[in-house]
């Protein structure tokens, strides 16, 4: 089917308006009129060609929250009207041990795909082999496995950075427990570190923000943490030892790991989620003296992604996000590339023009 | 009470007989004769400073089987002639969380001791503040709940490297639970190596043991491995790409664990019980795409550790040990900082001369 969408035709280039075909609906198919579609880093990631494997034209966008438009004729969970959203995954081989656990993000199929699963885009479609197209775009097709509901009362301008955000946070607060009587830190406060203050503290675990200076003191306990230690300051840093049972590390760039690691309790975890590529040099002393773990985890699978959705829905937690119009994209993307943006952007795809 | 050991006057000297005063015994407390003692690296580390806070003179030991010589009027799980064991450690507070929980190695209180707990040596006398002395010594005196029983059926001329290199292998298969179904890999074959697979096996883990060429792959299924793996053959390790559940690293140097991370299965733990300090930088992508954790742990509790002692006396699993008189110390010294004994040496703490 014919449509058009915001790409890249090259590393350099800007996003520009381009038409373009995606596969036409089969059986099992739900196609969705995006409606909102949130702004990761890892869309600039990929146009950019920072992981070198990006085929040109590269449409990005994994944060889709749409219209159902039509159903294929064996499609049960969607009906055309339902708004719906469409995250980082649109398929899985849905038969190995990690697809039958929910846990599509580690299907045993995902290594044919560039990014390691079968990505709205980075992936690769099941039948023709052609690279997908991500969600800055008017229309998404995918199998109805992988569109998942959006609930009523969930505000669909602002839901859609927890198709990414939300559940690379959630995913490892569910892991690892964090609920009442436990301690959660979180370090970093871009789009990541807020949605994990936001929905640790919702879960009911104690949450505190890690950041550099105290200049982030105000907007941690203003997005519902209980309290904040300045990682610069040496002192509160000792007396904070052994104080956390899981700490949510969101900085998004190479960085020193040491300092945080005794500041976990015995059997506390470390989940390293901003980071994607090297750590420095470590100490086990701290894995040795407390029996602690350092992990990290990829998005969430479909079924956590639900839960994310409706739990979302139900303790009325969204992200913090600035709408913009998809012919600002080149901007937003200037303004991430700087950084220390206080909130997510979120495009309203009803700007995109049709003609 | 008056007792003698072997003990080291500086970082320099050899071990060589020293009469010195150990605590005159307390209501709780058990009186043990030494009848054999591990001899563990830690102890060469112990004795040639190497951690920076050894007092002098130093008794090393912490592999120590005996019989109960006497028992204060409190003592009810120990009588005279019993034969015990006593570990690594001496002591703990008994009333935080951890010791409640039976984990006191990681003792609230071990903060005190310059080794992170009260060990029986590198820890401080509860009462009296002066260093501990270890078990290459006539005598031991510790409070009754650190001295273990050894169940009868169990070889006491060889068991004593349970207390150190059993427990810390031990204690992470059951902490990642290991049994019939897991899939268990062992790398370096030194004294932790050997009783990693031991156990493991015992356990009913499948075992592969890892080690870089394939000279020991004789040695490893001798030991009752189900595989081997060369880790310096690439195409091997390719192959080997997320078959582990549970990584037992014993390497004793500081070491890329880069090329192991991806030979675990999703969830899959590394555990680093050979290296206490520094491991070169990482890559977080193995963990990302797969949720793959690094951890390590400090040798394990009473509880668990009389489990081991129980375990082995049912199954028959005994250390590959030589046994040396306390005169060969020094040499077998010698031969540890070297590297690549195939078996660990027990003292026979009666070849001590008393005069």
């Amino acid at each position: 089917m014919r449509t058009i969408g915001f790409a890249c035709t090259s590393a350099e280039a800007p996003l520009a308006p381009l038409h373009f075909d995606r596969r036409n609906p089969r059986p099992n198919d739900v196609v969705m009129e995006v409606l909102y579609c949130g702004v990761c880093h890892s869309d600039l990631h990929w146009v950019r060609n920072d992981w070198g494997h990006t085929p040109y034209p590269a449409i990005p966008g994994h944060e889709s929250i749409g219209c159902v438009l039509e159903v294929g004729p064996e499609v049960t969970r969607h009906r055309a009207g339902d708004i719906v959203a469409v995250g980082c995954m649109v398929d899985s081989c849905m038969t190995c041990d990690q697809c039958r656990k929910g846990e599509e993000q580690y299907c045993r199929e995902g290594g044919k795909h560039p990014i390691g699963m079968n990505g709205v885009y980075g992936g690769l479609d099941a039948v023709d082999g052609t690279p997908n197209m991500g969600g800055y775009s008017r229309h998404l097709v995918a199998r109805q496995e992988f569109v998942l509901k959006v609930p009523a009362g969930l505000d669909t301008s602002r839901a859609a950075p927890l198709l990414c955000a939300g559940i690379t946070t959630w995913s490892p607060l569910r892991t690892w427990r964090a609920g009442p009587g436990s301690r959660v830190a979180v370090i970093g406060l871009g789009g990541l570190g807020q949605m994990a203050v936001k929905l640790a503290s919702a879960l009911g675990a104690e949450v505190t923000v890690l950041s550099r200076s105290g200049k982030k003191e105000q907007e941690a306990l203003a997005l519902g943490a209980d309290s904040f230690l300045a990682s610069g300051d040496e002192k509160a840093m000792q007396e904070a030892a052994s104080r956390f049972d899981l700490i949510i590390d969101t900085i998004p760039v190479e960085h020193d790991i040491n300092p945080y690691l005794s500041l976990l309790d015995v059997d506390g975890t470390i989940s390293l989620v901003g980071q994607v590529g090297p750590i420095p040099a470590l100490s086990t002393l701290p894995l040795v003296y407390g029996r602690r773990n350092i992990t990290s985890s990829l998005a969430g699978g479909i079924r956590e992604t639900q839960e994310l959705l409706d739990f979302c829905a139900r303790k009325n937690i969204l992200p913090d996000t600035k709408t913009i119009a998809i012919q600002d994209i080149n901007e937003a993307f200037r303004q991430l590339e700087q950084g220390d943006t206080h909130y997510r952007f979120v495009i309203d795809m009803t700007t995109l023009k049709t003609d």
